[in-house]
């Protein structure tokens, strides 16, 4: 297979410049997901994905309505008894707001330097362009020595509100092997990145009440339990000393990190030093024992995410608020689950909340964390891949945000996922003068020929 | 004295039907101060009540502006070595909104039952008319045995913002013995009253920076302090065990309360009963060891009138917030100052902030506490009128709120205050069917008649 695999590399090196091209084309549709204006810009987009794949010859290629955005379906099916890979990917973008902020128009893509400046350079439109180029590479010079399906969805900016019961509804078109996602990315350059556990999320609303209608602070204030002190009382409580959360049984669940994930996490990049430089914080806060990449990935938190009570406009009014509210949200590490989350907050108010007071939580979103195995053939096959080209053994991540469709994978395929992607953390994904650095793109497109060959060769041996 | 006394006394019983009237005409205008819309009604105020003064042969009737609305004076100072009153009142209103909870047009009078309903009916119209028609009553059968100085202000309901500077400017105008704020009420029918104190109020806005700009909560969360958590912390420490408040050396100045005062607050009508019905907290707060009243008259407090931080929209957002706010207020009580309690503040927050967080305080609105001789000739003098009218020893009563005027009386012309009223707790000040109960309010007119006649009386002894 080594021929092929050359064959691949050589020509996807000879044709760097009309995979540019491509990308530039793809990246001036405006397919801004959250704004309804650009409907039919979004839509454009899922047909200028469909035609690509169509082009290529991939099979069954199809758009598929959902209530907001369509999902882009295609596949190659055609490598008998190798492994089948879904690729995931999405094809709309953030606003390209302050507009102001950007040093050429976010809509018409520009090469400077050795950077291509565009709304979804990098996030990620460069990416899915980096898995459709690669194939393209291996169809045009032989035969894809795997099976593949594309699902490239258009919601993801706006948290994918469909994705979950597309999947749960097309279970048997979308089964697979595992899933491939690469819209996680590398934490330097030079430093290709598996991210391997991502958080899980519970989200709440808490509201306390106190009187029956704002009250005049002078006539009562004294005599009731104001709401907004109460709040302030009740989410202070929730943290302990060095960090800790207070909620029962809060880490009861939590897996240790073992010595050698320790070790892996050790090897990026990120120290403090970086966190208060890319913070702005006086100082780092959490849980000392653990360093702030451990935090983030490997520990759970309980954050403010809004607070409310009384009068927040200019200058000052003299009201003893009726009500409160606070938004807490918390990260999840396995093995905790949103729904015990819950019942450890209702447990940690029914045991704090005072008589004084009324409350109610509200359970918003959720999602469970996810943590992917570093030592499956797929997460070896994209290690040996991205080994061979950048020359450097990649890091293995815990990635403190959560991606609810790498769970849907996870749950409702049974498969396990390999997270990775050729981003950098100087990109400005969602910020003015988002860019993708070509050179990296380019290597980003070898390393997956060569991940697609990995996976072939491991199933012959 | 005692015939001039029935006289006036007889001319008011005879002209209750013209009083009304009047008031009637007095509360149809829409003077809301709040408003600009309404700018020529409160002028026009302004001048029904200059004209009323006018009418009644009193002298130097003026009319001031101010930078916002004007200030009405008149005088009669014929009554040579008996003392001069200064009689406070606001002609101004608050606005009537929610108009559709009004039974009858707020700014058309009617009279239902024993009441008149209309906006400023009872705040505080009704009661300066019944100053001026007291006045009449003794100068259209006599003459005054008192001297008197009015002083009818157009902004009280906004704030008084002109008010401090005009005492301040016209310090000799207004040179008088005491002053007479008829803008505090009865706390229960048939039950007159006497505020002898009013809370001070030092007003502040809190505000905690973390990091440079708004955070992904998955990203970085676990890392930097949360500025939501961190008010949250400092803010529920401002209270300890059993409401008390924590702020450096709080309570150092604070006057206990004597056990006559104990006993003379212990008559209101107010007990835990009452706070809990007209609150609709589920249960009280604050010092155990002081009844309600006691502590809403007598104590201070540190209450949070507005809280913010984050995402407070509908549904969820993981922000992990670069700032947060809290609008604290104090209501102080004798001996404390704002600028002292501003201090305080400050100290406690520079021992308890954490150096995760930046911080600072910006200092808002103040004013001092105040208290006036319960013994005075002029507060014996009225308790001695409403004690004939009502037939029973009025209250002495602390008030919660805080009435700036009557600490610039205080402090700018050096003199006490007497404040009464005849408004009810019933008569929805500033809320829908605002009403003014008449026979009350026709026996308010024959205790002034009494006060002014008990003060010359007083004098000649």
């Amino acid at each position: 297979m080594e021929i092929e695999r050359e064959k691949a590399l050589e020509y996807a090196k000879n044709n760097n410049q009309l995979f540019l091209e491509e990308l530039i084309t793809f990246s001036s549709i405006p397919s801004i997901s959250t704004d309804p204006e650009y409907k039919t810009d979004v839509e454009r987009t899922a047909q200028w994905v469909a035609d690509k794949f169509s082009y290529l010859g991939l099979d069954n290629v199809r758009i598929f309505p959902t209530e907001g955005h369509s999902v882009v379906y295609a596949e190659s099916l055609k490598a008998e008894s190798a492994p089948t890979i879904l690729i995931y990917g999405h094809y709309d973008v953030q606003p390209a707001e302050p507009l102001d902020k950007w040093e050429s128009d976010p809509f018409k893509p520009q090469v400077r330097e050795h950077n291509l400046y565009a709304r979804g350079a990098t996030d990620m439109k460069g990416q899915v362009a980096a898995t459709i180029d690669a194939v393209e590479a291996i169809v045009r010079t032989g035969s894809l020595p795997i099976n593949v399906k594309f699902i490239i969805e258009g919601e993801e900016e706006i948290g994918s509100p469909n994705l979950g019961k597309f999947i749960e509804d097309h279970k048997d078109l979308l089964a697979c092997d595992f899933a491939l996602n690469p819209d996680t990315g590398m934490v330097a350059p030079d430093l290709p990145t598996i991210t391997y556990a991502l958080r899980g999320l519970a989200y709440f609303e808490i509201r306390v009440y106190g009187p029956n209608q704002d009250l005049h602070s002078g006539v009562f204030g004294g005599t009731v339990h104001n709401p907004g002190q109460a709040i302030c009382e009740l989410v202070a409580g929730m943290h302990g000393e060095n960090g800790r959360i207070t909620l029962p049984d809060y880490y009861d669940k939590v897996q240790a990190l073992t010595e050698k994930e320790r070790a892996e996490i050790a090897r990026l990049p990120k120290d403090e030093a970086w966190y208060l430089e890319h913070t702005g914080a006086p100082a780092l806060w959490g849980e000392g024992e653990f360093s702030p990449d451990e935090r983030t990935g490997g520990r759970p938190t309980l954050e403010v995410n809004g607070l409310y009570s009384g009068y927040i406009g200019e200058g000052g009014k003299t009201v003893l608020p009726a009500y409160a509210m606070a938004k807490i949200s918390c990260r999840l590490v396995p093995d905790q689950h949103p729904d015990e989350v819950y019942k450890q907050l209702k447990q940690y108010m029914q045991e704090n909340a005072p008589p004084t007071i009324r409350w109610e939580i509200i359970q918003m979103v959720g999602s469970p964390p996810s943590i992917s195995d570093r030592n499956s053939p797929w997460a070896q096959a994209y290690l040996k891949a991205a080994e061979t080209v950048w020359g450097v053994r990649p890091a293995f991540k815990r990635e403190g945000g959560s991606v609810p469709v790498v769970t849907d994978f996870q749950q409702t395929l049974g498969v396990d996922v390999v997270n990775m992607g050729f981003g950098l953390p100087t990109d400005n994904m969602h910020g003015p003068n988002e860019k993708l650095e070509l050179p990296n793109w380019y290597r980003g497109i070898d390393a997956l020929i060569h991940f697609f060959f990995n996976l072939a060769e491991q199933n012959d041996r």
